[in-house]
């Protein structure tokens, strides 16, 4: 991870502005020969996509990916990958009041700090148009997890808006698709909408919380001590836009649980694996996972931009008030789920490729046969 | 970072198991000069130190820290420093039982599933003593900090045991180093104490929440996208044992809050610069520092290893059940305070110096000359 | 560095291929607020086109160069930017012929047993084409170092071609420019057109050796013991195509040497400073710049592609010939020179970052006042 | 590569200097399940020891490396491995003398203007004992080696001493064991040793080209363009000490090749796969192994430490002489052959690990039914 490029192996490295020409994302160190086009990637950025309901962005941005290399005949060449997507909305309006003034909660006055410069229109580097470049590169990873591991399914949704908590015993995962929240209980996306539609009106805006859940994550994956795989996913989830807290299973909650409460007792499964009586890790332990669904929650801020005014101050430091007019997600937390299952996507394809390094993607073994495996478990050259 | 090394530019590399002859940290980046001794280090590990009083592990540790390399005179010489702890009190005892069972909450399972081996007296590497090397690290980072930023205070603290939370109207930080709590209400550390005693007596044990505050930190410190500062605390955090959840400024319980509660409003301060009304972004805006305090909270689990039976599986396969005898902190969140501190130290220098690389550690000007200044931003060769 | 990246802090990731659409870098941890634009970058890629004599390829490539993101106004922002050059004289042929056989020298192979698929359009990302990024990417490290280093300057020539030296005492570097070959020896360079007259004729092609030399790089960059300036300078110019040695000073050369006519004797010079007696070691003692001239060669072999019949084998494993038709440079160690000298700014920029990041940019004092500056060194915080 | 460390996911940090209490070095990221213990890694150090020889420094270092982590009960467990070597034979002279001048060649003098502090007991951090870590690091990754690739066989030699070349036409690798300088010539040996006594007795040094050949390297190991198997092997051999020069193949002398000789022609060989008809490439071919011999050459510059007066300054900027006194190796050249060994072995070692994590170890096939194999080739999910 270094300033923009994310993962120790699957590097992700976006770059670009909210206003400028193109945006985009180089994915180096993908496996060869992965079946890839444009639809596939397509695919997942239509779903983060401004301007499908009432509740996102008016920005109307067609945000269609083009692969630039890496890709030849349909198929990764385990070469770079460039993913471009071009700025087609730049509205060419006059942003000198904009740039004059630091928008609270947002990253305007850090960068200019920072850097002495910045590029104030929509944003700049620090829009969440950025999360288009995750998404297609999460769009890469998941071409090749369908290959390397058929069985995992990555399912983001929205469990919180404001202090609104969905309920989940009225968990229905066919729900996520139908609503505009991407909530699995459609009784809690109901009154969400009425309560988004209020603050719209009202000049304001809200928090949400996401959870993203993978299933099928084989044990394994992760490493001490600062390779974790929860390390990783906590830094992967913390780098989006707007997020201001990260849990992994229990989350801020365990810290309320008891030492009895808080054990996943193991037992043997039916077809001779460990299974847990519960999943208070969130499918990790030590930093690697146990083979039970990975599970993080990710909370978002409010979105920032505002009809409401707040105080503010401007570059040459007078004290000035600012209202965000413009097409603002009220919720900014919808449009994080395809973003968290993007990240999720990347770190467990990231960290297979780190195990599969390491061990030969080989696991030790459990049951009668243990001991005799562990003996055999390094000498053999499997791989090469 | 990089399985067992964390940073960018002060890089730690951690080292060493439990019950093995040594653990340590190989620190490498460290600016020269700065003096150093082994008895600055051994005043952090000392408040990390195990058995200080009777709510942490009574396991006999003098964790003594020698300093091997990269220290010349008293001062660094900008060479990796070498820093090693002896383990002295690893008990003979046999460990063949706790070798063939799995302790539930605890990593024997998931390294047994990845490496197909593992070192199981006291956990090994996944053992908690592993962070005294953290420790050690983050007093070198301090003793450099004291240097590129006088005015930086980190302090942390415990705010919540179980559900048992600390009243922040309560707050007087003189008390965090009267109380084996860290606790900054001494009425909660009290009421803690009789309840931590209860927990004790019946074999289980508690999570916790600590809250770590660097005050001073200069703005403009982080970076886009995946170097953000907030990023980088949050692997930091999120890779100390048994931490399950991040969060910064306002955190999990920003999703709670609306775009008008969540802005902090700007003003000029007395003094010219930025002043803030509130700091629900704990001092991170865009992934860069703002000035503010900056505000870091993680939950710690409950203690696995309890007195409690607890259901598990053998190495063979077999389920059975298993009781963890020995030397275990009731509530292990008590000694992450130190480790918590150490982490924030070693992000904020490592950003530090991050910042300078880049920027020469130059900052935008806010204020009547804004426009001049920024003009000259670049080209002056200062630092040269 | 990692697969397509390359620099600790001045981060260049290239991609692309010979006959994708288009290739090109990322820039990241560019410093802020220094001018730059197209233009400036269009002068270095100029350099470097194809065509432009009868010594080189004849694909006529405009070489135009885009920036996509990280420059507003003129000036970088300190965020990543996207370099992009389109591919346009692709010429439609027909590959199948090139895709089913190997041709020696080249990556066909290699690529082909790595990956399990290549593109064969004009050697994929093997093809030279990708040192176009290279150049684009030096060309920003040079607008950087104009402002932080201003009286650095970079010279890259060609000092041998096949077995035809040039002589250093005719050395006139104002000759560089006036020939195609970047020769300083006016009459070395007559000789070698004539020569690869002959060998263009022929059907054949020739290696070349190429200095790099950088003037007014300051005392004080590089660092032990791995991030050497000399390792980093060796794995830039090897990283170049068709490169199979490279040299710092003296270079192979230095095994012929005894110790005392290897010492490079120092005096002090009028203004102060050490002043060395020769230059042996290339500018670089210990992996550290000395202040003297920073000198590189490195031996480019002859092109691979040629037009006399070679034995090869194809795909499907039978023996057959290949001549490599199409329009190649019959020396392609001239093009090299200007991407010597992009890899040679670009190593100085990333090393000066380094350096400030860990020391500061201060440097230790040689002269009268030397012991108390030494006492002073660690403890301001000039940068902060 | 960073700073003190080397390698992508075997990595090794090397730490401590020539006089402090110890060295040594932290492999991170090796395999787990493989056997080692301290002996198999003394075998390797045995033959870098010094004092074995009168053409070696009379310091006598025994060398012993010991375990201290990441290995339990003989096998390694996949956690870093610290390996240790004490300084015994740090003379305590007064060294006040060497602390105020600095030694031509050597890195005193940067040291001090970059870090303005230097510990200057027997070069400190820049001595050649930092090698005995590199050695240490270098028998983990043959132990590993042995099972990953039980057919690879790597064999460093001297092939020249100042001007004295060895005849390729006399060698017999049985003699390397049998002469004190690695020399598969025992012609030259016996002239070299009589050459290095003169050498010795006048007070001068001389220097050495070393030859690192790597047999039984699988095809397909390295990748483009900036984690090139040669960028990394040239940045290996080039942070060794004292090295000036890397080639790869034919190396510098590719230049004076034309493309005809330069070919290394395929043809099929009896067992079905590639034999190519000379190797020139030195086994690498667009930065990937083609499954010939690696060959590696680098020129080892004279030892600075001599008996004969040089010119040099003091740190208060008077002009003086230096003789150095002490126990110095008069061909620095000979102890680095076991060095480049280890730096061969990890580096192989090192690409074969992201070889497997991007590939999973497979190859592309050649021959009859490579057009089937390819369409499969992404799509098994053998490894996890």
């Amino acid at each position: 991870m270094s300033l923009n490029t994310f993962g120790h192996l699957f590097r992700v490295t976006t770059w670009g502005e909210s206003h400028g020409p193109a945006l985009g994302a180089v994915v180096d160190g993908c496996p060869p020969g992965v079946e890839i086009d444009e639809a596939m990637l397509q695919h997942w950025l239509d779903r983060r996509k401004p301007g499908q309901n009432r509740f996102t962005t008016q920005r109307r941005e067609p945000d269609a990916v083009r692969i630039l290399s890496g890709v030849f005949e349909g198929r990764t060449t385990g070469t770079p990958i460039q993913l471009m997507i071009e700025n087609t909305d730049q509205r060419s309006k006059d942003y000198s009041q904009i740039a004059a003034r630091f928008r609270p909660g947002h990253a305007d006055i850090t960068y200019w700090q920072k850097y002495g410069i910045r590029d104030p229109r929509g944003g700049g580097r620090s829009s969440a148009r950025e999360t288009a470049a995750r998404v297609a590169a999460g769009g890469v990873a998941r071409a090749v997890l369908r290959h390397l591991l058929p069985d995992l399914k990555i399912t983001g949704y929205m469990v919180q808006m404001g202090r609104l908590k969905a309920d989940r015993d009225r968990f229905d995962m066919a729900e996520i698709e139908r609503n505009p929240f991407w909530c699995p209980d459609a009784n809690a996306a109901a009154i969400w909408a009425a309560h988004l539609d209020e603050l719209r009106k009202s000049g304001n805006s809200v928090g949400a919380v996401i959870e993203v859940v993978a299933q099928g994550v084989p044990p394994g994956l992760g490493a001490p001590v600062y390779g974790k795989l929860d390390t990783d996913l906590a830094a992967a989830m913390m780098s989006i836009n707007a997020v201001k807290g990260v849990e992994i299973g229990a989350g801020m909650g365990a810290a309320e649980l008891t030492g009895i409460e808080n054990a996943d007792e193991i037992t043997m499964g039916p077809d001779g694996g460990p299974v847990y009586g519960s999943n208070h890790a969130g499918g990790i332990l030590g930093g690697i996972s146990t083979g039970q669904d990975v599970v993080v929650r990710f909370a978002v801020k409010p979105t920032s931009s505002i009809l409401t005014p707040r105080r503010t101050i401007t570059v040459t430091g007078e004290e000035t008030e600012i209202v965000t007019k413009g097409r603002h997600d009220p919720c900014v937390g919808i449009r994080a789920v395809p973003v968290g299952e993007a990240m999720m996507a990347c770190v467990i394809l990231d960290h297979l490729l780190l195990d599969r390094a390491q061990t030969g993607g080989r696991r030790g073994v459990i049951g009668p046969q243990a001991r005799a495996d562990s003996d055999a478990f390094p000498g053999s050259s499997r791989e090469t």
